[in-house]
């Protein structure tokens, strides 16, 4: 992108004044909290957005995608794309409809996408990827072959052009709505992780490992 | 847009072959279970996602937006956006890192996105947009007065070129990494409710309501 900077005119654009944040670390908590992004870029003037698994390394992020798809073969020329990373944590009932909201945390990059097309590179961004997923996964699984690397497409995109939006905490209402007396609050969300469920065919006394049990992104 | 059957070349390239659903039913399920999309548009060429809320009602999808928003003013023009609803299900864990994936359900919307701007109209499509996320609370709500009408943004999106995709079941590997002796299995995930927090200001003996009481979208 022509420009570098961490907030652009932009990026500015794209939140509400009272809810954004420029910081990058506290963007980039938001981006490892996430695993999966909405990944939005134009063919022939239309918009199109899939979502998609990602990893956070450093200032970059890489994008996992799919040599399948004629979409992300456009995106591996180096289009502009836009991806976005929404963590919702719950529903803000307020007593008037007007500030009903709801509380998340979402992070807005603009850039350029480009295929990692390096094998060598490519692997170790597929580990990078699957470690910002499921840290301990990879040593354990079989790695690929030189067909799947090359069925296998990931993008890197330098976090160079972002924003931020936060909105936590409780019911904000007009000073004069608070004696109206419907019940105001907020109820909480978040994504559970529930019981792995076994695969039929495990070979003989192989266990669910530490990493796979009790799950969560908050770290 | 030009074409309004349920799919088209455009929306059958956004998904892979194996997982498309083109059931305007099935397609529906997942958009009712679903209340947060990711919005793409397109500015001088730079795609935009931003994440807001929705409802289903019939064939058409109302969007909350902003008057705040040089964005979504923009969208009111009734230029082109697509809509993408995602729903995450669980972490495919196989014996190959190229077999591992991810459950979920997916949407995704091509359109027109028009404004709202009848008075009436956008007064009940905020009704609809906030029962589709929260039945039952519209009523027991102060209204929205002629000032916050005016500062609130609803957009309506025909349902017209649409896809879906799902992803759902076990792991499937490669028949040679069966004897592969790394555990392989399904991590569930899934959006849950906590309990519902008081806001402080409530006034004397206002209790929870039913329907802020274990919220889920399943239905």
């Amino acid at each position: 992108m022509s420009q570098p900077s961490a907030s652009s005119a932009r990026t500015r654009l794209v939140r509400e004044a009272d809810r954004a944040v420029y910081d990058r670390g506290a963007a980039y908590k938001i981006l490892d909290e996430g695993f999966i992004c909405h990944v939005g870029f134009v063919v022939d003037g239309q918009p199109f957005v899939i979502p998609t698994g990602y990893g956070r390394v450093g200032d970059n992020l890489y994008i996992h995608g799919s040599a399948a798809s004629r979409m992300l073969r456009r995106v591996n020329e180096g289009i502009a794309v836009c991806v976005t990373v929404t963590l919702l944590d719950g529903l803000v009932l307020a007593r008037s409809i007007f500030n009903h909201s709801m509380n998340y945390r979402s992070v807005v990059i603009l850039g350029a996408a480009r295929a990692v097309t390096d094998p060598k590179e490519k692997l170790e961004a597929l580990r990078l990827l699957s470690e910002h997923i499921l840290p301990g996964r990879w040593v354990e699984s079989r790695q690929p072959n030189e067909k799947e690397l090359k069925a296998t497409s990931v993008l890197r995109l330098p976090i160079e052009e972002f924003s931020a939006k936060v909105r936590q905490g409780p019911v904000v209402d007009d000073e004069e709505d608070y004696a109206f007396s419907t019940w105001a609050g907020v109820i909480p969300l978040e994504m559970v992780a529930g019981q792995p469920i076994d695969d039929e065919r495990l070979m003989p006394g192989v266990r669910v490992p530490e990493y796979a049990r009790g799950y969560t992104r908050k770290r």
